[in-house]
């Protein structure tokens, strides 16, 4: 990372919800209770600046504009409020636009983060709204669905590099138990590897158990820079570095489609951009929307050559109590997928874990960190690497 | 504006395509074009970041995620993408965050603005689509759609400042006039008074003469600082100054509905930054999404007192040929308002205007002007100073 003159951007705080069924809970509500437990535990409430990243409510709900709605809950006047979107990655790319906010020099104090809510759907909806980042031409007359193209790339992997299916499901056993004990994960219990390979079928060879749930949840972060957390006495970690990169929308016209193009170059930068290598890092939290995404998402991060992460999730290295431990509270699997919301959920993480404040998902010694976070099928992906103190 | 160690930031190029209904073209489709114009202008095909700014296309297109699609089609890799939303604000939001991006030092050449497509749609989700800004259980359970704001606010400020609407409607008229010279206006046509007063209600005292049309458009912007256009040899207009600012969401709970407060505090930031006052200004855009819109924004902006700005508006100083002319392509009612897309197409507008590029629309030594962009009936607004090298 440049040193910036500014400062350097920091994550200053979090406020997340338990991910779960609100069915009594407009969007703008779960937003806010994610910030209420945010300025809890900072004591701050003044904002200069609020993103809010969101996919659907558009669409499911009905409702724009959440940010202005939310700057208005808080009693705010003189803020900056926008929504950005780059679908279950907006959580993040609001984060990267409020550490850019403050790095430009407008804004001191800025409120990042993301929310969704899914479950008021019908599963129709439901299921359709997680393929409106894709090319909806495609969706429409060809049913190349976002799941489907999950289910081509296992298809391909497990043909290409003669994998078992198991060792790619596995990870959702992984997930499972890892969200067992995490309070604010949906699916708090274990699984067995056999439920999850008989679950139902959803798009072959995808079942059940291989596919993250769209639910509800809200977390949001405090951006600042180092300079200002110490003035407020807040506890904060550094933004080490970052990076994002665009992938070919079109899943067949991919050089290769068991690559994730916008996760390698975007883990790339921000490794460059830290000064570190994989070797350094002490767990990675990332985007595995599905568990074959989850798998190809840690080869084009750079950790395992392509065609071995699978067998390395099985192998138990990558357990919480493993040499280097991924999705410390469940991932998208297990601890929920609640789209726009994920990637500040992911980040949220990251930061508990750096500040020893993970309780009984906290990995020993977690220093620094990768998060990854990405939109679809990787059309875009946004990766951050944080550190300690 | 304080001067940046990166150069000041400079809007060097812009790309409009000519608002219509286009039933033969996706929601990505426009925005293409529109670049594509950009791209003949300028010479450049290469950007650091993509900020499309939109509104309504998941719920009237259902495809997210736009810029994404967008960098795909230009051939794009290591970028930025992210859309970002505010409204029928949101192009200019789009061209706020691409000058923070420049200010960060993240990126050197943006592409910034909007783009929206509404004419597939049936009139009952159209209308439906300008409230979806609002608190949206209000315009369920209440019926406080976006227009029954204007609505009351416009019998509010004829019956406080005892002014005859004639005189609101008026301009209208203005409007179309400006707008039929305009190649890129939707309304290229004059209108008589009588024909605007005389035209169906829709919301009482609203008639559909004083209601800017919903319609297909895509306008962006090139955004760099002064050092690398002038690298680049592209003429450029100064961003002099910005602001924004947020408004109460609930009408009802405004202190003064008849004040734009989040339009006044967004101009005054920026007559501040600017270091300018009204006097200086050449020309205004403002944003008349109705015509009672359009007179408050006039008053918030300081331009003229409470209840006084629609009769200057009727004595002919906002004409192209007055004082000081305003909306000098027609501005929403006339050269339309194609929601997410409407502020992009507001600041191209000025620019072209300071370029001496607004053929018979051009303003007489046009040096100074001020772009009002708002999010609904002011739940935020943005605003621009732009100026001559």
């Amino acid at each position: 990372m440049e040193v910036s003159l500014l400062g350097i951007p920091v994550i200053a705080g979090y406020g997340v919800i338990p991910i779960r069924e609100y069915w009594d809970k407009d969007v703008v509500s779960l937003a806010i209770n994610a910030v209420q437990n945010l300025v809890k535990s900072t004591g701050l409430k003044d904002f200069d600046a609020i993103y809010v990243g969101n996919m659907l409510s558009k669409y499911y709900e009905e409702q724009a504009s959440i940010s202005v709605h939310l700057a208005d809950e808080l009693g705010l006047e003189d803020v900056y409020a926008l929504d950005v979107e780059c679908g279950d990655a907006s959580g993040a790319y609001a984060v990267l636009e409020a550490i850019k906010d403050v790095l430009s020099g407008e804004s001191k104090i800025v409120l990042a983060g993301g929310v969704e809510k899914s479950t008021d759907e019908l599963p129709h909806r439901l299921y359709r709204g997680i393929s409106l980042s894709e090319d909806i031409f495609l969706v429409d007359y060809i049913g190349l669905t976002n799941l489907v193209n999950h289910a081509i790339a296992l298809k391909m992997y497990i043909r290409r590099y003669n994998v078992d299916k198991a060792d790619i499901t596995y990870l959702s056993v992984l997930d499972h138990k890892n969200a067992s004990k995490a309070r604010h994960a949906y699916f708090r219990f274990p699984i067995k590897l056999d439920t999850a390979l008989n679950s139902p079928p959803v798009a072959d060879p995808l079942t059940l158990f291989d596919i993250s749930p769209n639910i509800d949840g809200a977390a949001f972060l405090l951006i600042t820079t180092d300079d200002i957390a110490k003035e407020y006495n807040l506890n904060y970690v550094k933004v080490l570095g970052y990076g994002y990169s665009v992938n070919r929308t079109r899943f067949y016209e991919r050089f290769d489609p068991t690559t994730l193009t916008a996760a390698k170059r975007a883990s790339q930068q921000a490794f460059k951009r830290a000064g570190i290598n994989t070797s350094e890092l002490d767990f990675i939290e990332i985007h595995d929307s599905t568990t074959i995404a989850g798998v190809l998402a840690l080869e084009s991060i750079g950790v395992h050559g392509s065609g071995t992460a699978a067998k390395y999730i099985r192998s138990g290295v990558h357990r919480l109590d493993g040499e280097l431990p991924i999705n410390t509270f469940g991932g998208l699997k297990a601890r929920g997928n609640p789209l726009g919301a994920t990637g500040a959920y992911a980040i949220a993480e990251g930061v508990m874990q750096i500040l020893g404040e993970a309780g009984g998902n906290q990995v020993k010694d977690a220093k620094i960190g990768l998060i990854h976070s990405m939109n679809g099928f990787d059309l875009s992906s946004i990766v951050f690497i944080l550190g300690g103190d």
